[in-house]
């Protein structure tokens, strides 16, 4: 079960094609649609039904053409083979900023706060997504799906009621793809989570992992993922590199310890990136990343997330990156999107060149899945 | 006077040590500093004297190295070779926020408002700042000194204002070494201000340039910049290159018009840069842009602001960049910043290289100023 | 006529399938199929019959899928819109040689040597190879289809005795889309052509491309081709830019002057490239070229070559060159080729990427042809 | 002994200065200067002196401004931290020649041929350079400096004889940095030599490696290197990246075995690239190496070569693959190269970037020599 392939599916594209039906906003200053407790009223993607295969042909805006969830291919249908799944964060947190421009991006039931009731709204909202795209996977950050609060009590507390709300919502078939710990927004990860030169930023971030895995654990997820995004350092010049990686892979270690203490099943992934936001991130890829869970010994406790626009941007195609995973055993689970090949950029994009996507999948079919 | 080439002081990385002395915030919680009326009490960088030149065996930190204002070289004073200026956005509005973090730079005196009484409070930071320095010149965008409000005319209103008091603060002495009109963040600019789609957008940014030229002209700037940060596309499928230029060429046009019109005699400057926040800017490097500038007869017009980190970023030296400028006849301004080698972002650090520098040099003293 | 679009056709990857059947070499040591006179006897890719089109369900390796010469697409034939083109040098003069390794790639008529016999049989195997495809153009260099002799008198006459045999084998149907002189191979060239500091070297330049554009006028051709691959430098340090950009022009404006003189009345191309073999090149990419040609008077005497694999190693895709070309007026011939997204050279490879290809048919079609 | 830190010394740009003086060629034209015996009269580099150090304000061209070799700093003479190599392929087997143009650079004594008695002046030639540099070390392969025969044993042989005459000029003090196989030039080698497809070509690279590390040793040699130049793949479409690098991980135990069974003391290195002359290498960088020695069960028997430029084309600074290596303790060898900030080639330029180098030094003094 551990080896099966699941593909992440970025909603960021689809959802504004949904949601034009909608036009209120429940918000502060206009909260017409929002009842006294902060419910919305109504569907939120209202007009749009469930999405369905239809084939190459339909005119239908809202159908399939290719994705035939119960075709059978190479004795697997389709939906084993393609496990999408929504991603909270792209789905229903992305603003549309950019470095130099404000939110261009709004969905009429956000009523501006980052309110508990506003938390559990955007729950909803993500369930009706899923159930119209007809998928059983989705895939959060602790902090997307509630707020934080000013001690990690309150915050565990938040988190721990918007979770319930998702368990009941999840029903018999949604499950997660996986859950993670949102180690880089906040100005004390500024100088990284795991590798930071501060100890109680450390036993913070630990915490929140522990927190993080536990909710992923009563959700029912797969995965637990490791991202390190400020896991690495903008100059040398500051920083002990070995002593970094030797903090990160304890706490790695003590991940792992706890997983097999909560009795947690799923795979504990990681997820190379070259860079960005760090200038030099440690996992840098898929060889990188391989040689650090050898170092020190964790190479049975973790399998690796590929991300394609990470792969390119380390200088690899992502069918590279796939492979090498592949081949050193650790295809855990491939996040299939692109980049711009004339950017340096973490541009995100659905992975629409089907060339690529051809490579991935015969990579995804060698390693057995 | 045209010809005079100036260089823009990231103050960015400077200024965190001289505020290490402060302490105490005049936020909207304690607001132990601000008087009634959002006034600051007492000095912005206390216990900082003015930085003078020592040599480069100085042990006092606070004091230069190498620049040494009123020493001649090549017949020149060093101030007169290097004209640094201020940039108020990078000194005084940069929060560290990043892609994938939240602010994490605070000054004392920010209120977490965006009044006027706090772009007032800002401005005498400024101009403490630009005083203890020894500098003598600026820059600014409209929306960097003074609050956007609820219609065009409020917000020339707010404009208005804070240019009033840093007329006053500049004194005989200091002046802007250029102005501009910040069209990039406002979501209305998120297809382009002169190369929008949308009319009324064309016509907004048309206003607001006037205004900015205005005001650049009042404060006695030497140049006015033009940054087409949003006049670029995102994907040829749906953008008319052609149509958008063409717009672009009339809107200079029309801005080259005013300012014979109101009698401003800086020079109109371009900045080009080859990419972000649009995949690929019009704008994309100096010669793309002095073709630009031929094709629709502004070449009397406009000359160029040649940023290093942008020239690096299309894929040549600054050094090339700043000479394709000069033997085209439009050297007008060089911000002398640099990149990263191994990273394809603006890191928009300031230029320590000083092979870099050297050859940037040469090119300033070939042009004869 | 003057804007009518051209494909470059190059045949590299496709020769070495057809010459599969031939198996014995004219070499100096076993010379068991030439002739005393050096000729070859019999077909050069025997058993391999004329190319046809037999649609995409053909399980012949020898015909066209797609490419039907006489379908009528938009109003012109499908041979109108794509008027592809052998280019001599890719087809009949790589070797597989790379920095790193020897030859690795041979014809089985190749007898080691240069001589003039050799050129004329290689010229044989063109027409023969031409034929088969029943494509109607071919592009050369002039050092490609003869040898250089030991004075400029003896390489002309070298030179004039192929191209006769290259008029007779050209027939009523067959004609250059170009011709170009090649001057960046010989040793004397290392320093640039028309841009070197050398005056022998530019007047030798001068004498070659005159004696190019001849040949290319008195075998019909299309278009003459100027790709400056040694214009440029390899550091601004010993450089004096503006004054090789000066000689440059001047090389070109008498060029110009020379075409109407002799009454050729096809089309002057510049092909534009970034860099390699120089680090940077003056032709950097279409707008880069279009500045220069506006700024020494000769834009209405050159078009632009544009060279896919060119414009992505100048941060551009080649739509974006393509149709910068284009709305300049000066999309003149497209090499329509493809590099490698992950490395940065230029590998010059079939463009099988259907998305890029569709996206530069819209601009041929935009442009009219 | 192992963990010693080296630079090779890329003589490339030096040496046609010290060659100013010579002007006379041994060509098969015209021999004035070559004995019947193919022997080369006098000195290579006449009138050049041995260099010294002169401090940093001599006028002597002919002198070292800074590098003292006695000089104790932090324990150790200068010329133990910097334990310079003359690479021979570099200094006496470069001929300028470019992908676009042919050779460039002659040396008065080379005759044309690639006899073994000018394989055996050309040793010369390299004795005597780096006896006027003063150096005490040199690198080769194989091929580099002795004619390959037309079977293995001939090949062997011509080895032998010129190798017997470097032993003898090499006499107390001049030994090998490193030697190595060159098995990336001859055509046998197109796909790889440890990793080729065909088993016969697999055992021929055995069988020059084999012979390699015998001459290395007989030379007193201090490490053997691999470059895997081939060792990768131009697409994963027609290559099994996993079968390959298991193959690559036999041939490189079989030469560990081999070294101790000949009692060869040296330390092997394996030197990362990413890229060229393959789209990508199997040895990318540091970290991509180091995971393949612990995959393998060999990372007792190898370190690592870190060459610059190569860090950096594999996106990373110099400093950060060197620490990389040097963390997990296998920083073996320096070649302290640098490339170009713009391009994407192997320029293989000597590292005069002092910032650069100050961070290399700060990681060879951490690593305690």
């Amino acid at each position: 079960m551990a080896r099966k392939i699941s593909y992440i599916f970025l909603c960021m594209n689809v959802t504004p094609l949904l949601a034009a039906a909608a036009s209120q906003a429940c918000s502060a200053q206009s909260d017409a649609k929002c009842s006294q407790t902060g419910e919305w009223n109504g569907e939120f993607f209202p007009g749009i039904p469930k999405i369905k295969y239809e084939g190459p042909y339909t005119k239908n805006k809202f159908a399939y053409k290719w994705y035939n969830a119960e075709e059978v291919i190479l004795g697997k249908k389709m939906k084993d083979w393609l496990r999408f799944s929504v991603a909270f964060w792209h789905t229903f947190r992305g603003t549309g900023v950019d470095p130099f421009g404000a939110p261009t991006k709004f969905w009429p039931w956000e009523d501006g706060t980052n309110s508990i009731a506003m938390a559990k709204r955007r729950m909803r909202a993500n369930f009706e997504f899923i159930n119209k795209l007809g998928v059983d996977r989705w895939c959060f950050h602790d902090r997307d799906i509630a707020p934080e609060g000013k001690t990690l009590q309150e915050t565990n507390s938040n988190l721990d009621e918007v979770v319930k709300l998702a368990k009941t919502l999840q029903g018999n078939n949604i499950r997660p793809l996986w859950g993670t710990a949102q180690l880089f927004m906040h100005p004390r990860y500024m100088h990284g989570a795991a590798t930071s030169s501060e100890l109680g930023v450390y036993v913070y971030a630990a915490a929140q992992v522990k927190k993080a895995m536990e909710v992923t654990h009563y959700l029912g997820g797969e995965n637990y993922v490791f991202w390190g995004g400020r896991e690495g350092y903008q100059t040398l010049l500051n920083t002990d590199m070995e002593f970094e990686l030797d903090h990160m892979a304890k706490f790695l270690e003590a991940a792992a310890a706890y997983k097999r203490k909560i009795g947690f099943t799923g795979t504990l992934l990681i997820e190379p990136k070259p860079q960005e936001p760090t200038k030099h991130q440690y996992d840098w890829d898929a060889a990188t990343t391989t040689n650090f869970l050898r170092k020190y010994g964790l190479i049975g406790d973790f399998k690796l997330n590929i991300e394609c626009n990470h792969a390119t941007l380390s200088g690899h195609s992502c069918h590279h990156d796939v492979e090498t995973a592949r081949i050193n055993g650790l295809l855990g689970n491939i996040d299939a999107n692109s980049g711009d090949a004339q950017t340096g950029w973490d541009t995100d994009q659905f992975l629409t060149d089907t060339r690529e996507a051809t490579m991935i999948m015969l990579s995804v079919i060698k390693n057995g899945h």
